[in-house]
């Protein structure tokens, strides 16, 4: 297996967690984003939606997004359990994962993507150009502030996002709560269940970020 | 179980289509969306982010999101499996349907929902009331474009979206090919591939609309 990483980008971020808490250990090639070698023609063979990560398999089948990746982790290496042991516990952690998801890491990436000047026509990940809209960056910082106070809100009620243990949702939380920090947004001071559980997390290896 | 659907909406006929699929049949209640009943202090007691569909099952736990449902009925009804067999085959199918959803379902909801007079304050699904961004609906235009594009070159190496069988990966794909006609996007006489495989589709009783 080759896993294709850039260890300053957030979306295979989420994958390294992930394969430190299996302790697995995987060859690993970087790619470099800022110079865009992941819209080269080298790469675009390898992933023609032109993003990271990518897991190659040893067969040559390519997985070209994060989360497939880790179900394919989670698969072949089952300890310790990141996604669920059964149908409920699997359903509510898929929730959170995708609530973190959509309502985090979405829209901290509306505003980099839309603001940042190297990225002028780089509004969207993939192999297509698209404008930026400042609108849509605004809009995305009133979304960075909603998810911080729910995500306050539910560590109020369990200890872990998706429950009493840490969990694939944790994962995608806490990379969307780092990644903030690129447009300078952060919780509060006043957010202590959030500040708790963060401190908590900088305990894993692999959380260092 | 109850299942809480609005059968005019794209999100809930994912699990629709599922749920019929696995020929399941689940108790079922109607929510107006139209007329906001979604925002209701009942429905938010059921579901703070007030989005259907939901699923409660008998021990009173609500999951709140479409995939998470189907994760749910997979684990619980197994046949005929829908979302992979083996760790290779479920990361193929997540990610061909997590490609689905973000280039496909929501580009178009990106359309209807910064255009539509009744959602002037409703550009995104959840609690919170946001303005509109015409700009975004028109990149959301060029995207479904790339989509139905890129769908129709998909089809042309396989007979469906994540491989040689129906899989969620297509109930996500023909659920945004055909929400695409709300904001009249269809695709092209000339999409060949695209063409064939959505009238194979049509034969099967869950895809009706």
């Amino acid at each position: 297996m080759k896993f294709y990483d850039c260890n300053t980008a957030p979306s295979p971020r989420r994958v390294r967690i992930f394969i430190a808490e299996k302790g697995l250990d995987i060859e690993t090639k970087q790619v470099d984003l800022r110079t865009g070698e992941n819209l080269s023609d080298a790469f675009r063979a390898l992933n023609p939606h032109c993003t990271v990560p990518v897991l190659e398999l040893d067969d040559g089948t390519t997985l070209l997004d994060s989360n497939a990746i880790c179900i394919y982790l989670e698969e072949t290496q089952p300890d310790p359990n990141l996604t669920g042991k059964n149908a409920k516990e699997k359903a509510m952690i898929a929730t959170w994962h995708r609530w973190a998801e959509w309502n985090g890491f979405t829209p901290v990436g509306d505003v980099l993507r839309n603001t940042a000047k190297g990225m002028k026509d780089r509004a969207i990940t993939g192999p297509h150009n698209f404008a930026q809209i400042p609108e849509l960056a605004e809009r995305g910082r009133a979304r960075i502030g909603h998810f911080f106070d729910e995500l306050d809100e539910r560590l109020g009620d369990c200890a872990y996002v998706a429950g009493d243990r840490f969990t694939i949702a944790d994962i995608m939380a806490i990379v969307a709560v780092d990644f903030a920090k690129w447009v300078k947004e952060e919780p509060g001071e006043n957010l202590g269940n959030l500040r708790r559980w963060r401190e908590t997390l900088a305990e894993r290896p692999g959380v260092v970020d």
